[in-house]
């Protein structure tokens, strides 16, 4: 089961393993206390680092010798990317080896003609975006905290962001990944080909597997090409089923949509006040949808301001702006993109990532609504999310009259019951942002008993002495 | 191990186990013989089915039972979908179960919103393309056998066919699935939502897997809309490396590109004399492109004229022609997609579906050519395929005065060889057809033996007593 750093573990022996540089101890005169203990958490900021051991290898011959010796000497490992998680995925707190990526950043290979890249796992988002640009080509995984985020984290959590409704998450631009197993074995699944039915593929398992199974080290990316510009919309609307119409209606304007985001007044007026913006229409509204649509030319435009008038003439909106200009689409995207920021400055929040089928999600909120009044009135919510892929950001505010800890205790006691509503709508309990430590407890609302022990005998194939990011998603 | 039927399974207590008129013997007179064995064979045409038991359950339950039943008896089981593979992965040739899923076929559910459809997964292809298309939208795998593949079949064969440099594989379209393992446990995978961050991806392991982890028996698909218009573009090219860099010309167009097939003048010529129709151009070249594009309106027609102009400036085609109408755009796919059947009409030949990246095809069929040259004189290629997605059909022709015996000795020769050329570029030995038992002995050329061995500790987790396809793919 999970081990924690061995003592008899020779200091010097573990330093020299992959060479001068590369792997430090807490006490070192390298790193303060504070930077050290960086390493080994994430955004959770809900649990206590504790470790002593950090490494730096820069190639994935590095990471097995790494891992070999952790495996021989039964010492677990955190992987340690961006660490810009919410779940707790990467935290360190049990005397683990943290093995950070930073030092792996590398663009390996590049193929022009089919447009991939291959890239170490250590890799800044925004690096992997800014170099398919220089190839004349584009990334398309892109969400907040890319300028912080590796590539190899992004693919263990199966990244989404703001783009999914259009170019899926990034499990869909994932041709092949170079892993090191929980042994220190060094697998190569599936190369750079897009077809390649020769079995099992292996490598989908390493795809949101939050570090349990064993290092992503390198990976080979297919890329897509710009979208040429785009034209946000802005719109009103009175009840939540005008905004599953309204997302159906996008299916048949013939041109590409990028976004399809909602939020409710609630967000609107925190935002307004916090950024000081103005209020987007004359009247308010109930809820708001910004669409993001490709456009490549006059004709498109055309198309939008026709489907402007179609879901006007059909009642599903009240108000509605096509932005201008870039201006006017970056002031867009502030209403929605300011939301979390603008409540967290002012507010304590209990944050919740989900998911539902669209045509469950309004019964869905009926009943969560009713669960908040009956049982913890005061509580309000800010929801908020990228309704077009079925996942809602469900933020409880805690009350100003109640202490955080009351407020926390309360919504340990709320989130067993939203996860049964969840449940109940063939919901999951975390759309994005992954199981980690934080939702752990709570990963049988949303896999089955049979599901779970599946999960835990493939871990065991691949990390046979449980040492790999141990304790985490089951 | 692998089991054959048990003797002392007791008739009525077997057809009793769903009910009447579901289960069937050899020797009853509900079915000739020659219909009967051919719910356990393919197109390969090559092993002969020999079994003794049919089952034609309605219901995931009714599935369930069977599976149990053989788990308890040791009854190994062949899933029979549509039949029509390349790879021998359908054949019972031992006395096996073979399960067909013809009769399950309905549509069990449809969500307008999003978009989603659920299915079981005997539904026919066409039938469900015809679904979709009644509720106003589309599904994008498509291939030739459409007409009678079924669903489930397509998911565990991963199915691509023409449009995958636009649509991806199915793979890409599968939300959910509902199984039954090895042990009769029937599992749901994921249910409907697009974002599931809960530990692993089990679903993926099914697709692909060829009927050896267990039996699909209901599937949920994303659906998409169907494309307004398109347009074909064929273009004549003087040499192979041109191929790719109009392909990287390609990424440039801001019309969808839907197809991107090739082909060679030794099969033009195959297909002309087989359906008497004129050449293209005036004058032939060793290449042919064959692009098809998703139009909107005018100015993507205007696009289209422009990237032909600056193909033709480049230098990259020696002749080129946009479809005028829907019949020019019949008669330009005519000649990619007569190929096969003209080939194989007049001659006898070897089958290839591999896969390579985009940059190495070029030296792979150099030193391909040199071999087949230098072993085996008087061997042709009829090469065509799907260039865009790196899929090459390399198809062998047999020289008139070769017997067929001694031919199909010499490509089991050819083959390891040919495999060995494929390791060397990174290439797959089967780029859609997958491995059943036709590439089973050369599944190593695509796969590590620390994969393989992955691969049956994966599957002795869902089918511990490996009844499932027994034999087939590893």
């Amino acid at each position: 089961m999970s081990m924690t750093t061995n003592f008899t573990i020779n200091k010097s022996e573990l330093k020299s393993l992959i060479g001068p540089g590369k792997i430090f101890f807490r006490d070192d005169p390298e790193f303060d206390e504070t930077t050290f203990l960086s390493f080994g958490t994430d955004r959770t900021k809900v649990y206590q680092p504790d470790f002593d051991i950090l490494a730096f290898p820069t190639t994935t011959e590095e990471v097995a010798k790494i891992i070999k010796y952790a495996y021989e000497n039964e010492i677990s490992i955190v992987p340690s990317g961006g660490r810009t998680g919410y779940a707790g995925g990467a935290i360190a707190k049990n005397k683990e080896l943290v093995l950070s990526l930073s030092k792996m950043d590398k663009v390996l290979d590049f193929d022009p003609f089919f447009g991939s890249i291959k890239v170490q796992a250590g890799m800044i988002t925004k690096n992997l975006h800014k170099e398919a640009e220089e190839k004349n080509f584009y990334f398309p995984v892109d969400f907040a905290s890319t300028g912080s985020s590796q590539i190899g984290g992004n693919i263990a959590t199966n990244a989404g962001g703001v783009r999914v409704v259009h170019y899926g998450l990034i499990r869909q631009w994932v041709l092949g990944l170079t892993v090191v197993t929980g042994t220190g074995e060094i697998l190569e699944f599936n190369g750079e080909v897009l077809k390649n039915n020769t079995g099992y593929d292996l490598k989908q398992l390493f795809i949101g597997s939050e570090g349990t199974l064993g290092v992503i080290t390198e990976a080979t990316l297919k890329l897509t090409t710009k979208p040429l510009d785009s034209r946000v919309l802005l719109v009103a609307v009175s009840d939540f089923a005008s905004i599953l119409s309204l997302f159906q209606e996008t299916h048949l304007v013939k041109v590409p949509l990028l976004a399809f985001e909602f939020f409710t007044e609630y967000c609107l007026g925190k935002v307004k006040s916090h950024l000081g913006i103005p209020d987007p229409f004359q009247s308010p509204s109930p809820y708001y949808v910004l669409m993001e649509f490709e456009i490549a030319d006059e004709s498109d435009d055309e198309k939008l301001f026709g489907f402007l008038e179609t879901i006007t003439e059909k009642g599903l909106i009240v108000d509605g702006s096509l932005a201008q200009n870039s201006r006017q689409s970056e002031t867009f995207w502030k209403y929605r993109e300011g939301i979390s920021e603008s409540i967290s400055i002012e507010y304590t929040v209990h944050k919740n990532d989900i998911s539902l089928p669209l045509r469950n999600m309004e019964p869905f909120l009926v009943d969560m609504k009713s669960l908040l009044n009956g049982k913890y009135p005061g509580f309000e919510i800010a929801l908020f999310g990228h309704v077009g892929d079925g996942n809602l950001h469900l933020n409880i505010v805690k009350p100003k009259d109640l202490s955080n800890e009351d407020f926390f205790k309360k919504c340990k006691e709320v989130d067993p019951d939203m996860f049964r509503l969840l449940q109940k709508y063939h919901g999951s309990i975390s759309a994005e942002h992954g199981i980690g430590l934080l939702k752990k407890d709570f990963l049988h609302f949303s896999r089955t008993q049979a599901e779970i022990i599946l999960m835990k005998e493939i871990k065991k194939s691949m990390d046979p002495k449980n040492i790999m990011n141990p304790g985490k998603v089951f």
